[in-house]
């Protein structure tokens, strides 16, 4: 058995460069941690290699054995549980299913996350998202959407081009603002939906408002300015499903 | 104008400690930061002294002014705005409002505080939270909140003794689970009403389990075994409310 022992070998010095975005983009790979993530990416054929610290390990995919030091330094977590998977980012899809989920300037890694997660259990399989929004192979937003974003159809571009294409398409556009909105019982849904959500402060780009079918507002007490994005983007999505 | 420039300042040093909870406990003091959320202790009169490194700076509450090297020696973000509050913990409530909110050992602070902006902006104005939940008067979850916390009756116990309370006073009591549970639809409200949401991992303890009027399941893909803590909190307030 081949063990790499050595912080310093040129591999995983490769591989550590994978926490960033620009290595990652550059390489077309990312690292994931955790059984969960590691089925859910094997699920999706996207799982190329393992490094553990288990030296009785075994799997059909190629293994490299290595210290615990060098999964602490691969690891974003502080129990990575001894396994690292690489995987390789698929290319942009072409597929788009009836439900589409927008993300338009995303920033936090958590609120995408958690969209994810809801975006896969209402049935929208198809993530559209904006060149400003946040990395979606950024670890932190990995573990929190439980690895759901592997299996969605992912569709990256500028927020110019992923309109027209929805608009070419005949999707029926919904987004949310705070102004000029209507209540969500006004949504027509029959066939295919888009749903735009906005950046955390600022909330959806003039873009996206100019082109959207319809602004809803989710009804709430006026003391609270905005919902959190993730918890704004499950409700739309629950509530429009039930039409 | 005196002036504080030195770390080393006992007082300083003192308001260092309160990032932790032990300190804060004995205390009865927290830090803050963030002008919206300064502005939300404020109208709450929670805020007792202000320290910022802004000069020209006036107030009606007692102010220190101190150097930017403090600022971020107490402040918790990189950019905290040359400001930090620190507030009173307010004592305990006893008022129970009609809708009321538990968390049953909830870890995540962003997840609360996403909660308790749902919570707050869907009328949910009691949150009770066991003893093994995090610290309400964590910063993260401060942040995460946007401050709406500071105007909730706040109620902390162990699970038993919420229960009971609840049982006592005849709410009608919610929760969800995955395993022997009804729909959303089944929900029976009419008067006051408790929902219970569980640890992100382990869900609600059987107490709460033993003691809910109903158990409830959000409708969703089966690919998808559970969604966020601060989504599904979200949903069950927002769909409750529709009865």
């Amino acid at each position: 058995m081949n063990k790499i022992t050595s912080l310093t070998n040129s591999k995983i010095k490769e591989l550590v460069k994978l926490k960033d975005k620009k290595y990652r983009d550059e390489k077309g790979m990312f690292l994931i941690e955790g059984e969960d993530i590691i089925l859910e990416a094997r699920k999706n054929n996207l799982l190329e290699l393992i490094l553990t610290s288990n030296e009785n390990y075994k799997d059909d995919i190629e293994i490299i054995y290595v210290t615990d030091g060098i999964i602490e330094k691969l690891a974003s977590t502080k129990t990575p549980q001894g396994l690292i998977g690489v995987c390789k980012i698929p290319t942009n899809s072409s597929n788009l299913t009836e439900k589409v989920i927008v993300l338009d300037g995303l920033q936090d890694p958590s609120n995408v996350g958690a969209i994810i997660r809801s975006a896969k259990a209402f049935g929208y399989n198809t993530l559209m998202l904006t060149n400003d929004t946040v990395d979606i192979y950024n670890e932190k937003l990995i573990r929190s959407s439980k690895g759901y974003s592997f299996s969605m159809n992912i569709i990256k571009n500028d927020i110019k081009a992923l309109l027209s294409l929805l608009k070419k398409e005949n999707y029926y556009i919904v987004t949310s603002a705070l102004k000029d909105s209507k209540s969500l019982e006004d949504v027509q849904k029959n066939g295919k939906i888009a749903i735009i959500i906005g950046n955390e402060g600022r909330g959806v780009s003039q873009d996206s408002l100019s082109s959207a079918d319809i602004i809803v507002k989710i009804d709430m007490s006026e003391e609270v300015e905005s919902l959190n994005a993730s918890v704004a983007a499950a409700l739309l999505m629950y509530e429009i499903n039930k039409k």
